[in-house]
């Protein structure tokens, strides 16, 4: 690799450097968190939770960000809930001691990684939901000489991973039971994969599904450790989770653990829909949470009246939903100078480029009239999908000011 | 970050170690390239090129993989072409001296970045479509002290970027020549962005107008470099693009290049459907691409009969179109042994987790029974949107046995 500048040679799609001007000396598109929400959604979110007497294990997997997993634990979380062994170590690597991967361990290579974060400290959990995985897992651990420990996983019919009755979970105790290796440590659930009319009397039910289970099994004496969790939840019914845990009074016994991931940017799309839809559940729960991470891209080409062409593409940004134009700034400009985007529409995304669809007035020569190299904020849906498009995310202030560079670790 | 092992701590995904067994020692999910495959894809197109009389500048967009780069160079690539900047700097920064940059140079961080490719021996190009651009080029680069050699872009109405029209590209050729900084070096075109009710005579009348419009420049001296570029295609229709070129005999002045990117790994959606199109136009053209790029995953959870959830997401494998099972390993188990997929069918793919509706058969007691762990290779649609989630790639023989490791950029 040759040595052509004193700037990092690094892997990665933007350069990134702080200065005092608005996102100046930033190789755009890049992905920009504002401090000001982030701070918001950390602590309201941990708040909600010790409100309802839960722990908060927040998803990393959303950001896979080691500063913002900091950042969630300094607010207060219990730990870091993570989907895959990788995931796992990338965060271990980091600093977070408490792991748990709302998943299956599936492969001996997972495995391995695993019993290497045992080993080092790590105070690690996972999820069953079959004899199979069980055994194996059971047999790798002894071989290695070490325990883990389990969660059951409770699905639902059509769902996803886990059990699908009662029946099936008490079964499964008694073989974690009979694995050495393995320690049954409480019950796990996802309540994003219940489907139906009423998808809010479902996902309560399941609640109380979940805590009836975790109490048979408490009753059953099948709990192997001396406070076990039940967990569950993600960013959208949360909510329901916290209400049922702490109506069932599991906190006397069991540690309820919420695991929300999106939370700590929320979005412009699924995500805001979905906290209106707290909001109205629970009117008591004040300004709520807000969308924190935007990508920002320039006005490439206007090869035709009506048609903005962007420098932004499914490199850069989640894309469930098209992305939403916000605000607009002048290149070099202020941050105080924002520009009209009023009736701007993405139309088209392509790896590297966006169709815009422009207003009549957006071409009419004037101030705020569209230039190339104008710099368009955009909100994304969701955020998952849009932090593992970026090696590097800029944290700024109100000012646009950049105030940190984070790495991600995906 | 706390040292718990000797293997490397960095940020990936996936740990990769080479070994003798089948992908034994790879935390799964893994993308992995076939190196057979691979090898003649890349022979294949750089013979195609050459044939007709083009040079090849394989868009490195698609991979981001210097190794790929590089093998590509040594099978006789004239350039590699990419979409950004930091894109650009990238490639550089790993030994890829000719830089086409297939897009417009905008904004001043990504003019830095360019500057300092420059200044440290770059062969570099990029496009322009607009006086705007052109203006802020000419000022940036006059600024620095240095030539930037650009290429004007020829679009299509209803298109992407690119000027519309002959009488555009003339008035912005004349600008161009009116800026110091600014080299005029030829003309570029994508064929991707042309539709019609009959794309292939829209491609061609296309190709041509791309040949008249350089002959034009040519024509009234406004090319300012001995011998200029005329460059065009993707992945689906550089055999159309390839002909035009060399029917027009401009290989005799100008300098054809072609930038197909997806046929390095080929893939198994719309490029295989693509290239069956360019082998029924030109069944003279032998074997065509193999796709060589496939993502491995296991059988995570067996929950309900018919259904499989597979350790594979919207995190690890491209979903344009839903992955397709192509074979199943046991865990462990030899390259040999190969187990039927017959009938298995993707019908979800969530971030993490895909859903595989599985027929009657695949949970039969029996030598190919579906066990949980199985290892599952999955083909995408389309690569460049599976490369970008990886950070490391497998190239690996037919036996599965990971011959190397390969590091990408994005």
């Amino acid at each position: 690799m040759r040595d052509v500048t004193s700037a990092p040679w690094n892997c990665d799609k933007g350069t990134i450097e702080t200065s005092p001007d608005v996102l100046s000396g930033v190789s755009l598109p890049a992905a920009v968190i504002f401090e000001g929400s982030l701070a918001h959604n950390l602590e309201w979110m941990q708040r909600f939770a010790t409100d309802h007497g839960a722990r908060l294990a927040p998803h990393g997997k959303t950001t896979m960000t080691p500063a913002l997993f900091q950042r969630q634990l300094d607010a207060g979380a219990w730990g870091i809930t993570l989907a895959t062994a990788p995931q796992c170590r990338a965060a271990f690597a980091h600093g977070v001691e408490r792991l748990l991967m709302a998943n299956q361990l599936v492969g001996e290579a997972n495995m391995a990684i695993i019993a290497e974060l045992i080993e080092a400290g790590a105070d690690f959990y996972c999820v069953v939901d079959s004899v199979a995985n069980v055994r194996h897992l059971g047999r790798y651990f002894a071989a290695r000489g070490l325990r883990l420990q389990v969660l059951i996983e409770l699905g639902v019919d059509g769902g996803r991973c886990g059990c699908r009755d009662q029946d099936e979970i008490m079964a499964l105790a008694e073989m974690v039971d009979s694995e050495q290796a393995l320690v049954l440590a409480g019950l796990e659930g996802y309540e994003g994969v219940v489907h139906g009319d009423n998808p809010e009397a479902g996902i309560r039910a399941y609640a109380w599904h979940l805590v009836e289970a975790a109490q048979a099994l408490d009753h059953d004496g099948l709990i192997e450790v001396p406070a076990p969790l039940i967990t569950a939840s993600g960013s959208a019914w949360y909510d329901l989770i916290a209400e049922v845990f702490h109506e069932a009074h599991l906190g006397e016994h069991f540690v309820p653990v919420l695991r929300p991931g999106c939370y700590v940017v929320h979005d412009h799309g699924i995500y805001r829909l979905a906290q209106r839809g707290v909001l109205r559940r629970r009117p008591d729960l004040e300004r709520g949470l807000e969308p924190a991470l935007e990508v920002f891209a320039q006005v490439q080409s206007l090869p035709e009246p009506g048609l903005a062409v962007i420098a932004l593409g499914k490199r850069d940004i989640g894309f469930d939903q098209l992305p939403q134009p916000l605000r607009r700034y002048r290149e070099g400009g202020s941050a105080d100078r924002v520009l009209s985007v009023a009736g701007w529409e993405v139309t088209k995304l392509m790896d590297q480029h966006a169709f815009v669809r422009l207003p009549e007035e957006a071409s009419e020569a004037g101030n705020g009239e569209i230039r190339i190299g104008d710099i368009v904020a955009f909100g994304a849906s969701h955020p998952c999908l849009t932090f593992d498009k970026w090696r590097h995310i800029c944290l700024a202030d109100e000012r646009l000011n950049v105030i940190e560079v984070m790495t991600t670790c995906f």
